[in-house]
């Protein structure tokens, strides 16, 4: 008799492959789901091994296009980026993918969801967090943090050798000498030969990115325009080719910043679990469409509340570095990002070249920008007098801290 | 008989030279000081022309040691960006000149001091703020607030006449169409056709960096070692060169920076006296030490405790613009970024090529990453079971959120 | 012929009778405009002595209700309170009156709007941005900042001969040494011999709340009703009466409060304009608020929500003593909060005794506290070993710190 | 054999007792440590038991005075409090307790450390986080989260039953329905019939301080003088007595707060773990601490620096709250709030009544009260006119919003 029923969150290789045969030995009844969110992948070929290796169902789902309208996007309103470097590529995409696989473990009644993310991971707490938030009652199996299972399976050669003997389909090729993870924002690299920070990135290891020396010697103009801070099309100026669905979007700078090595970096940074881990991310669409929503951004919202949006942006990449998608704080802090973009609204003119991106101008209707304010040819609206008072009140509490301090400090 | 002594800080060209000569037509003795902050500059021919105006004394005083030790370098720990993206090389010149300009005013016995700064910008604000904080008498002469002088000099070619007929040399190559601002940070330019913010600026504007077209088609590859947050050495490594003092080290970065064309940017700004305005700025070794500081810190310094040092960053940031260097706040701050800084320790490689800076690796005795700890490959003192717990804990207010809210949300 | 038309923020005290007069003859026409936010006043003798000086028109505006509802319950939701002890009921005051002030100019076509505010304090900026921000082409005459006026009118002797002068009543009753301000949520005192911060206040200074020494010897027990982060209900347990409309609500809060001498604050506290200053305050009704409402709300509201929650209600209170309620920020604060509080709901059980409130018990249909969860007699749905994991894990970030610093700190 | 060696925080109480017999069944040798940290207890009298019960050694340490100086004092420097509300008095012992537990089992050369904590509450995390990081190989038995013990051990009937058939003594007098823990600082109650949120405390819980219906009628009037944030001398103005060591002024404090009734909270907080529980807490002598430390501070810093202050001492509280006193991010923050409080200097004159504290004056020889500047009497080193500019300037903003939204505003 079965113990129940598991939705396993299955990408088609080796260890879930493995995983998948597991369950089925420790009694389980197994449903394979694979999410298509913009990786290289057969997922013909993924349906049919998971079937001929004892899937009770196959899922195969199509994400890309709600991963960039209800997770990529908001991002981009709140300017996401984890300690200062990192786009999140990785993050966004797992309550995605989580979401769906708790869709479908309601919708077949299975009371357990499975996984193959490791236990020093960020990708576990992602994964279960959602599947927690959204499915209380849920019961998760997660492999690699059953000694059962992580013991018996210490190296990959025990995977290989497990594979071989359940007829589970074994890769051909070598594996590279680092793990990988692939969605339609970004590839991840780390571990194996990246673990130790000190050695540079090898010269093939990047997939969606050229070399930026090998990219073109001349720079692609675009012009990005976005509505309520998020971008509703994209046009390249030159050519005058232009996209305007999310997805058609995001895929479209993902193409342009990747011919143009955009979006690459080598980063040491802080896991949930308290470990520093190196990681080396590409992003080429999504650094294109950070730098062009910052300078949207800035140009349409006020001083003041850019400066309180910016730190609901550093809570907000926090909740998603540590797996809190669905939490109450994200979903109010969304909230207000959300209404902080009403008049992010306009046009950003930017080149990609040679891994990099340079804002070249920007227009809007509804800019707090003043042309004739700012002048320094005309007065404008504005009396310099007003700033002589301006500056002796600001100076008020300097100038008493000074005076009670004694007058030291100017005779350093 | 005198009205009493301004110390006016002098630039050498036509605004601060009529100024000069009006100060002494209004009645004052004039004190011309020129600093030397690392701008391309004539000093000697300044020093001459500042006399034959009529100067009582002119002062020429080579700052720039104690720009980067006591400026930048501050700058550098805090990782002091404005608004996501500038880098503040105009704002943290300001105290350091007006400082010494104050130190001037006190030895000369002056009680006014004066600037050629226009009303409606922050340099204004910087330099007063400073002088307040520390000369909280002091008198200060803007007269490009005051109406008799702003309503007399309406365009530059009032400027010219008044020049021409009091003798002052007037500039032989005509002014660009915009204003420039350097110094050993960095230049900005702004005002003039740069006011729109939609065009495009012009091919030639950039001096301090060479296009990222025509830079050399090769990077270069440095590696820098920090101390206490700052660094002390910079090595070319294939040519085994190095820098070791402060000003040796940020010069060199200077020149790899502007030999690749790093540090260019375009943006909209907020002023503090909430004006938005465009500025373009060049910052070719600030944005090389932004990016491995930034590295090394991460490296080396707790999650949390680079959480917290972040948001005083920020704050840093934000008073270095509106001009409060000198304030009870900013020292506080100060104090506590250099104690995060105690073990931010190490060497940093990185490239710079085509605009980029790439962090290639780093290394350091005081890190706290841990090879072992983060392996894939070995367990280390870790248990994988302890992040079930983990995540189940973390989840337990998720849970109960969802609980009391029904279990709509999974439905949709 | 008339300068124009200015409406005048009238109190019908000395101050502004002066000033009406004053402005008739600097060659105004003077509409008096005299809000009613629940301060003690003869509004029909105010109203009939301004029209006996000459006023071209007198609105009394009963604004309370508007008061209650549009200004006093943001702030209650927002717990606003300024510098850790200040409930900001001057502050709270300034953005009601003066929205009606412009409200009248723009209706009475006026250029000008005038108020009596000193050129030292808080409420000139509070009126003024106001003003500019719903009216930015308004012209403001702030006597109290215009030489010509102040150093006219340099004691109080000077108002008395002037007004006596010019036929205007003068107070019979002798000034107290303070100023005072008082509506409907509080009365301030400073100024005066309260100016000595040593000093303690005279005994008979306080006018909405008793002396706690002479209040009741038992307490009243109320149940205050909570929807949406608002009072929707109060009642006395005792005498079952009870109050639903948030005037009626707010009026009886201070009675109650007023009668057990709740709410007596004497701080020193610091001017936006940089100054710190000693003020005095009594908030009976506002104070009950405060403390019921961040019970209710800690009661409801998920945790990390309330911590990023009330890092807004920290900056709305800034915003909120600084003069800022209608500006782009302060907007998107109250959206934020505002929407913090769709599930603050319930109801408080709280005795007022002696100056003092104290929480005695809450319940509410949406509370996230979980009797059976939190019980050390049973289970629930939780597993202490869980636990276990969860501090393991939080422990790896200090254990990996402790082995890189050494051991010296256990040592001490 | 044994085990190894554990280090027992011990109470004297039947939990405890029960663990000591209970860990030595199962094969430990078992130190017990019981830290006087102010609780009421009859130290010998536990020592007696311990050694009874079989215990190897048993420690009594009197942590009092370090428990003010280096626990308590911090904690007042940074006006930690949690959640508005709780003072954090359990929380605060918990790292000292520890601390010397860790010495313990370092010079008894123990692997192992216990306690009786539960496995639903914030002290397990508190003990452990500080054994982690100060002996991060120690090896924790927490009774309360293993199966065997809390399963064996359902209710206190059980440990009764254990008690009686080991020899435990047995309390003769019946438990209290709820749970308590006191120390210097405070006590706290829950558990038990105060699950129920809505149900008020019962009239004799109380311990620490007096109902303030049966406190005195008449105030007392205390001074106390602060140096660097915390206070060195208090003196009964009245009675002219003082204290000035930090134990005897905390005590003093705990009995004059206790006989007035000041300090009693009844509050829903949110535990680490994700629950929310129901507390009630009497703090006395912390509490008039409070008020007097936030009198000074304000009285002596500028705004500013006290505005990041208090956002690191929301930090602050927050990781004392989690367990995390010795962590790199407390300590530095630790660090920087120690550094905040060099001026704040002076003494605060207040009276504690009817469980009220009250501000009467204070005085300062760093105040950054300046009397003159904010007089309304004299004009002081301060030109009104400065205001208008700053007014005028502060408005720019604000006017650039409404001119761009239209003018829809002000037409409500």
């Amino acid at each position: 008799m079965s113990k129940g029923t598991v939705v396993l969150a299955y990408s088609g290789g080796l260890d879930t492959s493995c995983i998948l045969v597991w369950l089925k030995e420790e009694g389980y009844d197994v449903i394979a789901y694979l999410a298509n969110i913009g990786q290289e992948e057969d997922f013909d070929a993924a349906k049919k091994k998971a079937e001929s290796l004892g899937a009770k169902k196959v899922f195969i789902e199509d994400l890309r296009a709600e991963f960039v309208e209800e997770f990529i996007w908001p991002s981009v309103q709140a300017s996401a980026i984890y300690e200062d470097r990192y786009l999140l590529g990785t993050s966004v995409a797992r309550p995605c993918i989580a979401r769906r696989q708790i869709q479908i473990a309601h919708q077949e009644d299975a009371q357990y969801v499975s996984h193959g993310a490791t236990g020093k991971g960020n990708d576990q707490i992602r994964f279960e967090l959602t599947c927690y938030a959204l499915y209380p009652e849920v019961k998760i199996i997660a492999p690699w943090r059953i000694p059962e299972f992580y013991n018996r399976f210490v190296g990959r050669k025990d995977l290989m050798e497990y594979a071989e003997k359940h007829g589970i389909p074994v890769p051909v090729t070598p594996k590279a000498p680092w793990s990988m993870d692939a969605n339609l924002m970004h590839i991840s690299y780390e571990s194996g030969i990246l673990e130790n920070p000190k050695s540079h990135a090898p010269a093939g290891l990047y997939q969606m990115t050229k070399s930026p020396e090998d990219a073109p010697n001349s720079p692609d103009v675009l012009e990005i325009e976005f509505k309520k801070g998020v971008p509703i099309k994209v046009t390249h100026v030159k050519e005058g080719k232009s996209k305007d669905t999310p997805l058609d979007i995001f895929s479209y700078l993902n193409e342009m910043g990747g011919r143009h090595g955009v979006g690459r970096i080598d980063i040491v940074e802080n896991r949930f679990i308290g470990m520093k881990s190196r990681g080396i991310y590409e992003t080429p669409g999504g650094t294109i469409l950070y730098h062009a929503h910052l300078d949207i951004e800035t140009f349409t919202m006020d001083r003041e509340v850019r400066r309180i949006k910016r730190g609901l942006g550093v809570k907000f990449a926090e909740m998603l570095y540590n797996g809190f998608w669905y939490s109450p704080e994200c979903e109010f802090v969304r909230h207000c990002i959300d209404k902080s973009q009403e008049s992010v609204e306009g046009k950003v003119q930017l080149s990609v070249f040679k891994g990099q991106v340079y804002i070249l101008g920007r227009e809007s209707p509804k800019s707090l920008y003043n042309e004739e304010l700012v002048s320094m040819d005309v007065q404008g609206d504005y009396d310099p007098c007003d700033a002589s008072g301006f500056i002796k009140i600001n100076a008020v509490r300097l100038r008493e801290h000074h005076r009670l301090q004694g007058e030291h400090r100017s005779k350093h």
